[in-house]
């Protein structure tokens, strides 16, 4: 099946290829709601209409389709946060650009790049699959610790606290939304939200300059 | 088993209260790192130092260890921000206590709470269990949504945003450092991320202040 599979994988054709889509957009509902560890191939199986033989033909394992149902959009937002990096745009513009594009992208992606922020990658157990993660993860907080560092040296940002810490809390306020936002729901969309979080961090919400400031 | 151990839980002396603690302790390090669906009960008495049946002289179920854990620190917390709510401070400063307050909770519960916030409640099933927990993120939820729509109200704050998103951009920079943070490691400590948390969002970031502000 393995062989079979791989074979599909490579020359299925536009309708083993759509309907492998359509098995992860209903596989990343099942996660969402389960978790990875609560989640089952049969769940799986049973929520797409098919038995788990017929899922075989599609993907071999739970983490193999986990790993794919968020691989492809994880990749693109590091790309993002690289090219947003290298751009040639002043430090608080390229914050913004940050915040907007990946509430976009976990918009856009919803409910997959949510499901991957959800799981804790220590606790997935195959280190092998997680270690492509883990980099990921890491070169995407290297962007956003670079865009940060890029605006303290050259003045367009102030701050008394290390690139680090200040990327951690950006990037935490932004990630954190997997536990409140979901696309279509009364508030603020995805866009509007990554543009109040620039406007929160980099122009602060105090009205008296000096009252909280302790630097 | 069940009653003996509800009469020791009520009556067993300090003895039984340490040895109750330390399992409590040992238990939320395998929590941790196995998440709760991961640690077993065979697991936990492993690392105790015991086995399972002896175990159950001191705690009922897994579930019932996850919440004993955490219950006490996450009632501390929200008694904090109801307090901080309800005290005279204006907006700013209480924002900056409870950042400082949350995150020396969590270096002081550590790694207790992060168990806490690293769990997604939706998925550990037992509904009666989590519905008190649920309703103890409400309530700080609701307090830190007070205290920044209080803000908003008296002009000490000002934004063009909704307090509930801000409330939870803050929330997710203080949450978020379950992912990465540990008390002890090099950088900040846990009281300096607060305030530097603080300032980031109080103050803002940028130099020039026209720059990226949209409102």
């Amino acid at each position: 099946m393995g062989r079979r599979r791989a074979a599909a994988k490579k020359d299925g054709g536009a309708a083993y290829q759509r309907r492998r889509q359509e098995i992860l957009q209903v596989a990343a509902g099942v996660f969402k709601e389960k978790g990875l560890q609560g989640a089952s191939l049969n769940e799986i199986a049973e929520a797409v209409g098919t038995d788990r033989a017929s899922l075989y033909y599609y993907v071999g394992s739970r983490q193999e389709l986990f790993a794919d149902v968020i691989r492809e959009a994880v990749e693109a937002n590091v790309a993002l946060a690289e090219e947003i990096r290298d751009s040639l745009d002043p430090s608080p513009t390229k914050l913004r650009r940050l915040a907007v594009g990946l509430m976009e992208s976990y918009a856009a992606n919803y409910p997959f790049l949510y499901v991957y922020i959800q799981e804790d990658l220590n606790r997935i157990g195959d280190r092998e699959r997680t270690a492509g993660a883990h980099a990921m993860n890491r070169k995407f907080d290297a962007a956003v610790i670079a865009i940060i560092q890029g605006g303290l040296d050259d003045g367009t940002l102030r701050s008394g606290a290390d690139a680090r810490t200040l990327a951690f809390g950006f990037i935490g306020m932004l990630n954190w939304t997997h536990r409140w936002f979901e696309p279509g729901h009364p508030g603020p969309g995805a866009s509007e939200i990554g543009e109040i979080f620039a406007d929160m961090v980099l122009e602060g919400l105090v009205t008296t300059r000096s009252r909280s400031r302790k630097r």
